[in-house]
């Protein structure tokens, strides 16, 4: 059992175990067997090896602390499980043993693997992005006519409409989603290149078996990235920007949740949630709090991941091996960002009694009338997609 | 006279103008004398009232300091600057001087005047990577067969070509380059919301005369982004991404540059370049430190964005404040980056014979030849418009 | 399982494993057992209660992720915690129930089970760290004669002797370790201020009984600091000082052991150490790696502790919650930097022969000699205490 | 004329001019001069030239746009420096102008050059910590029984003290004064080392000369601490640490300024002060705007420090060099949120009736009376030197 107790309590389950030993074995286990059958596709490797290969990669079983601690000496986890995979082979067929594994290196596994772990979680993400921006549009749609203050500073200003100001935050998210399609598009790449990334001496079919590998992993094809990681990094700091709008809006919702605003509230109050050890009346913004930490997190993360980018000759020491630890870390903030966004989409609560009321006490005077129709139609229209 | 005279050691002269009182006081004018031009285009304002705001905007002069001071009182350099321009049109037409900066607040301008004179820094940047993509790839080309040691983990790994390394650096920045080029087609836009971004009571007039307001200035139209600002902040990240690419090239030759290693050198020994205070026979590798210490800036610098954009509200109390400080960081830093690039591009020595005598020596037993022809030949295709 | 299979990589198990489900939660019983010790002490509850408290804290068990889910519904851990250990009381007093847990909030018992999680890992440290200085301080005396190139900028300077060079790094770790141990004995304290931090109503008897907890953890005595976290801060910096510290010493063993320089190795060789799953004949810088890892990842680390700090009022939202996620992960950065240094205090390789032959090969003109007597006898009278 | 206009806006002026050409170039001529007088005081140069070189100096003047033209081409200011210095030397006595500069290095001068900037920024600071200390100690003395809402998560909890609050903000600041002066007692010191930090071939009487150099400046006597720079960055992180509190107090502040709240402000509302260019009725927090961007920029700016200082071998490539662009900004930071006590010390207002009213309409059912009193004496006694 590994993980920080106190950590688990902030992450989103799904997203966790997208990185714990099975899932990351699993993906492993994917990039041998595809790059064994890529291999065979263009020759590199006889058919019967790859189909050995492959059934070795659904039977092999690892001992996760025997391969930690093996991975701590080489420093490298794929040299002891490569050694318990090619033993796997060699049980069933000992000349497809010899081609495991066949002008690959750790980094191929390990990138890959990585790239294989983190699709579903964006996938996931995708979907949650979309539901939040649909729910937050048909707010917005009926809050269209809502005044309430807008606040500049933390100081009151004049009227806007609760539409604009949620059809905004929907916006923004629409357009971290788009982002994070646009990157994963190019990023979401496998990862192979060998020794020093020049897939050494397997020439033209070394690149055909490239297609080959990246088509069955369903993956990007892309000419090794081993030490250029930008478009990678590209991806991630656009997970961060999902994170960041994430953090804003439930920034704006925990203001606006304080009682001597109470405009509104992340969710209607529930028996258990938001519970205090101390007090049991209390009910505190949960899910905002999540979202704020995700997004007090996410800069220092993105400060590691581009620090650790700047990699010596062909292959980092100490650089990419920093990501190894990171990238579940920035994927796990992502995941409580996500959980706000879930309970936003579904429950956010809006009160335009009290905004009416607050804007008429707070508000400059003469000027407690919205006057941005055109900005809601232009938020809206924008929208359109999400309101259809 | 300000700043600090240590950071200007390290700074790129253009770079640093672009963002001093004159530079930006005149993107600050450019705003308030389109803004009253797109105004009348629509009918909001008077067309004498923007001639004359246009012909004080050509006339006034500041006090830089007064300026500075009195912005410190309001924490807005727009309260001062609008009342010494307004103070300006008034002595000529005192009915103009009411339609100066109208529905316009301090972000609006601010937020234009940034992209304004980032614009060109980019534009610069543009060439200057251009031009080091350039020369790279003909290095990759004149070096397509000159075999040399590949190093993984700071140690030696088998043999690749000078080609494939020189390649990959270019490919790198001409990904960099094509990212920067695609985020400011979004990103370099203006910013016009007026009091809570809404341009309150405006209309469709509003919204028309921001795309008159555009159009002058020769960015892109945008709804105010005041407070969801992630398509800036992907720009300035992917700032970050040149910067740090630049920074590995640095490393790798400044790790070549070694005289054990000897493969390398950022440019021919120069009279006076790299010297030092205490030891007159070295030659330091100057345009590598400069691109090092960029790269090593950079990452605190885009934690900071991303952790200032986290705004309240209809605006920020503090977080968009912080940008203030750091987007002419980043672009310092960027400045220092392109020095080394320019610097490569032109000098950059690379020894044949020193590759060989390493290979030899240090190389793997039995894989001091390259093969990575086929690796190769593809670096050189994707490189193709460059080589033209 | 919980917790990235990669991260496990580079981790110190007792590092992990202090942050991990069964520590966690020992720490927290300790912190409730002991409180109901300390108001017993104080007359703030019955003896009775606190001893069937006491008794509850060693048969309870939980169901870790039964724990967690009802955890991320509360935004802490603590409420079902208490919940479950609640019964527990319960079923064999039912009066006792009542006193568990008494004047304390969430904040509490975390803050302080953190801190008994990081003693021990600090303690470890500290050993860990005295026994690097003690070896190095050794070799720099063994080595004071023994003359070496210095290096600036990454060329060679004038000569220094290897004594030196060791001898500062073992004087950089002996300065980490009085840092630390200077702020372990402010940092290491107890939290227990209850709602909001006061004591609510339990007057001097609080404060008593306050001091009575410390005792029993064997934690420093302290003012509710739940929101003013500067002495923990200062604490987990100078956590990031020491593994900056090893990051430098690693950088320079990494350049000093390319076979181009070859003047030290971290090890000698050894079969399965620093092995390569391409290259069977590579022998990788593996502690190196692991230092340079962590000294990547722990600059980001701290801009997040500081950025989390900010917090708001009498309590944080989503500030503090960051640090959940943070502190293992800055323990677990500070594991592999001391991975590093215990296995150069044991087998750091220096290669006086080659060290001449480079000196001659590429130091200055005139200047191979060292001429460093004073500074070396001035380093080793610093090392003084480590050298008896 | 260089420096950013907008970064002009948020910076302390003495602050700024600290580390501005003058003030600078000064502080380099302070260390030549002492350096040659202490070295004359050890014989290992004639008087003569010790006072040749102290009369040039008084008289040297600097082209500095030539200066920073020529520190380009060789990465160091000092070059150039010492160049134009000879040169003024010469002129009057040939033979001291050898003298010059004797045994030191770019980094003894800019390391010295910054130490001797920032100590009264330090001194300032200090003065101003005290300030606030003092005045912020009487506001609690003053509000020891004004009841108000204690907050947690941004939710009413239960009744504290004003006094406690504004008695804690005082008791961190003060913690955060004695971390800053207990860490320049180390760090404010000299650096001189010569060209590897070994004052190559003084022997004995360079030590003697260091302890003289420091005497003269008035800073700390020290071994070369150019690639160990811990103690330097743990007196910046603690300037952080004064950052984060200030920003800590200032998000209070601006959380209890929201009119909804209008628990306190940060000074009584004034002429100009907090204008806003759009709407003239507004009265930002501007005192807390600029600490609050302080705040933000800090956690980045410290996590570049702490990656700038994994040096390479006897001196950095990039590294150290980040952190001549770097120092004055943390400085600046520390400038503005100075100027944010200065003005929450002289002029914070608390609104007592509106804290009963908030307390009694949000505050827990039956916990609307503080029960701090025990607590309120614990702060006041901590407090007491500041009262006395």
């Amino acid at each position: 059992m590994a993980g920080s107790l106190t950590s688990r309590t902030l992450a989103r389950p799904s997203f966790e175990t997208a990185f714990e030993p099975p899932a990351f074995l699993a993906a492993m286990l994917a990039f041998e067997s595809s790059l064994a059958g890529a291999q065979a596709d263009e020759g590199l490797i006889p058919h019967a090896s790859a189909r050995a290969i492959a059934k070795a990669c659904e039977s092999v079983s690892f001992d996760v602390d025997g391969l930690v601690a093996e991975a701590k000496r080489s420093a490298t986890l794929v040299v002891p499980f490569v050694k318990t995979l090619r033993a796997t082979v060699a049980a069933v067929d000992r000349g497809a043993a010899e081609h495991l594994h066949f002008g690959a290196t750790t980094q191929d596994v390990l990138d890959t693997a990585m790239a294989l772990c983190i699709r579903p979680c964006l996938e996931e993400a995708d979907r949650s992005l979309e539901g939040a921006v649909r729910a937050l549009a048909r707010r917005a749609l009926e809050h269209r006519a809502t005044p309430m203050l807008g606040r500049t500073l933390m100081q009151p200003a004049i009227a806007i409409t609760a539409g604009v100001k949620i059809g905004r935050w929907a916006l923004a998210l629409a357009g971290d989603r788009e982002r994070l399609a646009e990157a994963q598009g190019v990023a979401l790449a496998i990862q192979w290149g060998g020794a020093t990334g020049t897939q050494q001496g397997l020439g033209q079919r070394g690149i055909a078996a490239r297609k080959h590998l990246a088509r069955r992993l369903g993956l990007e094809d892309a000419p090794s990235w081993h030490v250029h990681r930008n478009a990678w990094i590209d991806l991630l700091d656009r997970v961060g920007l999902a994170v960041l709008t994430s953090g804003k809006i439930a920034r704006d919702i925990a203001l606006l949740m304080q009682p001597e605003v109470g405009e509104m509230r992340e969710s209607p109050p529930k028996e258990g949630v938001g519970a205090s050890s101390a007090m049991p009346h209390k009910r505190n913004p949960v899910a905002c709090a999540h979202a704020l930490a995700a997004a007090t997190r996410m800069p220092g993360m993105l400060a590691t991941l581009h620090a650790a980018a700047g990699v010596e000759h062909e292959r980092a020491l100490g650089g990419w091996q920093a990501e190894l630890a990171l990238v579940p870390e920035i994927v796990s903030a992502l995941g409580s960002a996500l959980d706000f966004l879930d309970i936003v989409a579904s429950s956010l609560v809006v009160d335009p009694a009290r905004m009416k009321m607050n804007l008429e006490a707070y508000g400059a005077p003469g000027t407690t009338i919205p006057g941005d129709e055109a900005t809601m139609d232009e938020v809206l229209a924008a929208l359109g997609p999400y309101l259809a």
